[in-house]
């Protein structure tokens, strides 16, 4: 009953959340500035509610209307949900009041914070799927992989250089990137945009993620300088994403819980880091920024990617996301006005399966004479995030795939309906 | 048994953290730099392993040797630790891996990712030690208050201004103040030093922390100016340290469990503001900082703060303060070495009881020709943090009142043994 009531409430955030984003994107669309571009993710939580409260509840007792705003604008993870519900037993974390009180986990380690269990698990979980190189290597744990790209910025960018450090990432890049690197207006690294277009003399850091956010292509790094430092965003380098090819080896490796589990709330993410040097100053960043990173958090994680290696999870995920990529191509085939990228197909070494990427979010084009792909589907009642933020043209938008059932739906039944 | 282990691994921490320290302190000790002073609280962390493992081992089974080196250096709040495992099973925190999922919590909230229970728990505590005005206020949760301080600062300095905004505090201030404030070189804010100093027709923040860390007395703001905005820090408004003499009714209040309850683990603090905008400002860069925070420690920490409004906590942990000030001053007076400051009787409106202040920290002023009391303690293997770190006179010493008993029985009986 108690676990009936929870989920309830679980839908009815979600619920508000995508009327509440309406509301949002009505009053803001004309504000273009950075923060706003972030605001498109997540500001909107503060605003007023102006909304028809006992509609948006009833909507909740009987499931999704069909001509219901959806917000596929951020990524929350919830797709694996049930999963968790049906492994729940297994991976239950208790803990009483007395346990984990201190501020330190293993004053061994180079990150005195990160809890030995979660260094067991992470390890094994690389080990098991093939997808990082972990000898010889340090591990720091963030409070999600945001925190870690900021340490890393920390980390890279000289104390007393002549100038802040140039920070670089190819267009269409992860929209938070510009923000994340420049709202405190630091004198160590300033964003430079879009790396193809870097052709400056000067140091810089390329963030490279792959597979992309937001098109899901496997990447490289593009600037052909000699001065560059790079940062790898693997946040979605797992087995329902894309073949697995090779475990990856590079300086800095950055994963979280948030999009390989599902379990965002935990804030979770962890570092990869090939030079000790390089943990050592991440791990500074932190210690100042937050004084380490939950404890509860990381025994949690630490449980669950437990499971992860344990069970058919990667087997679950993938066919879901396998499912939806066939579902949400279908729609889209089905009328003129929408294209989506196409990817090679390739055996992955994991699961020894042979499939195209089947990306976390769907990079969607608006073809023939819409120029404002987020506007158009906005009138549409489709909540998606426009290309523009993503250094890209505003003919792309970036639509989540990992929401619940429900929303994914609606979104492939309206999708074919659509004339203009 | 589990139990068992776990606190012979807990102790095993602490004392190689003990030990580690020297070999770090001796390491660095001429290292001057704002980097090394924060260092010389946790820094050494990552530092290598060259003690005698097997000796430390010995130590952890057989109790501390009289001999041993103690690090009374860091404020890790163990002290607690005992009431917590007598009262261990009320506040049992059993989590299911598919609950709390969502990166979102309340979209209703100006604080989105705000469990509501801890609302709940936080409120209900206020209103039950009587130290803070809630009424009208918003609640910004953050991942310690170290995170909360940077958000304030994030909220209070005009994004658009001449120059950093100008942060001072009274000395002796906090020594992570100037740290957290300038590490990424910020153009938003920069620290200005001790606010007894400030004298500049500019706008600036001004820090108070009440009772203060390191020294315990109760603070007023100091600067004259009529272009301040305040934070308080009142980490220490609690009636195991202080009487409580009225809410607290500032425009941003700062708490923390580290320091309240003892569970620094968890990483959760709080801000008890009273502008909207203001407290959307904090919210904002706690999104973009590390998009929320730890659902799980919300939770445990709701939990935590429930059982201290319905249990005997703040009876027990004042109990165990008294006794540790009337044991610390007992050893100080048989000695012409040190002195301590004293603090004036007042009668708390929390407990009924009448005290005068008893300090998370000890503020230890070496007497007579000591002139780096830091030093001077090492040399007999006390390790503390000296004056200078917190703008002050390297004649004092700040010293944890808050370790396990076994390192506070050690200091108090080798205190009075200090010849020279």
């Amino acid at each position: 009953m108690a676990g009936y009531v929870f989920f309830l409430k679980h839908v009815l955030v979600v619920s508000l959340a995508m009327n509440m984003g309406l509301i949002w994107k009505i009053s803001y669309e004309d504000d273009e500035t950075l923060a706003s571009s972030w605001g498109s993710m997540l500001h909107f939580y503060g605003c007023c509610f102006n909304g028809d409260k006992n509609k948006i509840i009833q909507e909740v007792h009987d499931g999704l209307e069909e001509s219901a705003l959806i917000n596929l604008d951020h990524g929350d993870p919830t797709m694996y949900e049930n999963f968790w519900k049906q492994n729940g037993e297994q991976t239950k974390v208790v803990t009483s009041s007395w346990q984990h009180i201190s501020y330190f986990s293993d004053i061994k380690n180079v990150c005195w914070f990160l809890e030995p269990g979660l260094v067991t698990a992470i390890t094994r979980l690389h080990k098991v799927v093939g997808n990082a190189v972990m000898e010889g290597r340090h591990i720091v744990v963030g409070t999600g992989s945001s925190q870690l790209y900021q340490a890393a910025l920390y980390a890279l960018s000289p104390p007393n250089g002549s100038g802040p450090m140039n920070v670089v990432s190819a267009a269409p890049f992860y929209s938070s990137y510009p923000l994340m690197t420049d709202y405190l207006k630091s004198g160590l690294h300033k964003w430079a945009g879009d790396a193809y277009a870097f052709n400056k003399e000067e140091p810089y850091i390329e963030l490279v993620t792959s597979p992309n956010n937001p098109d899901g292509f496997t990447r490289q790094e593009v600037v052909k300088g000699d001065k560059g430092i790079l940062i790898h965003d693997l946040a979605y380098y797992w087995p329902q994403y894309t073949p697995i090819l090779l475990p990856a080896d590079y300086d800095i490796m950055l994963f979280t819980v948030s999009k390989s589990t599902g379990h965002a709330g935990s804030r979770i993410g962890w570092a990869i880091v090939k030079d000790r040097e390089i943990a050592k100053k991440m791990t500074t960043f932190i210690e100042i920024n937050t004084i380490g990173v939950s404890k509860d958090s990381q025994i949690r994680a630490a449980k669950v990617l437990q499971a992860v290696s344990e069970t058919n999870f990667f087997d679950y995920s993938h066919k879901l996301m396998a499912d939806r990529w066939k579902r949400i191509r279908e729609a889209v085939n089905k009328t003129a006005h929408f294209s989506l990228p196409s990817f090679p197909q390739q055996t992955c070494s994991f699961s020894g399966r042979t499939f195209g990427q089947l990306p976390a979010f769907a990079w969607l084009k608006c073809e023939g004479e819409v120029d404002d792909c987020e506007s158009f589907l906005r009138q549409h009642k489709i909540l998606t995030r426009g290309g523009k933020q993503f250094g890209a043209s505003m003919k792309y938008v970036r639509v989540s795939m990992l929401s619940r059932e429900s929303e994914f739906k609606v979104l492939t039944e309206r999708l074919p309906t659509i004339r203009s």
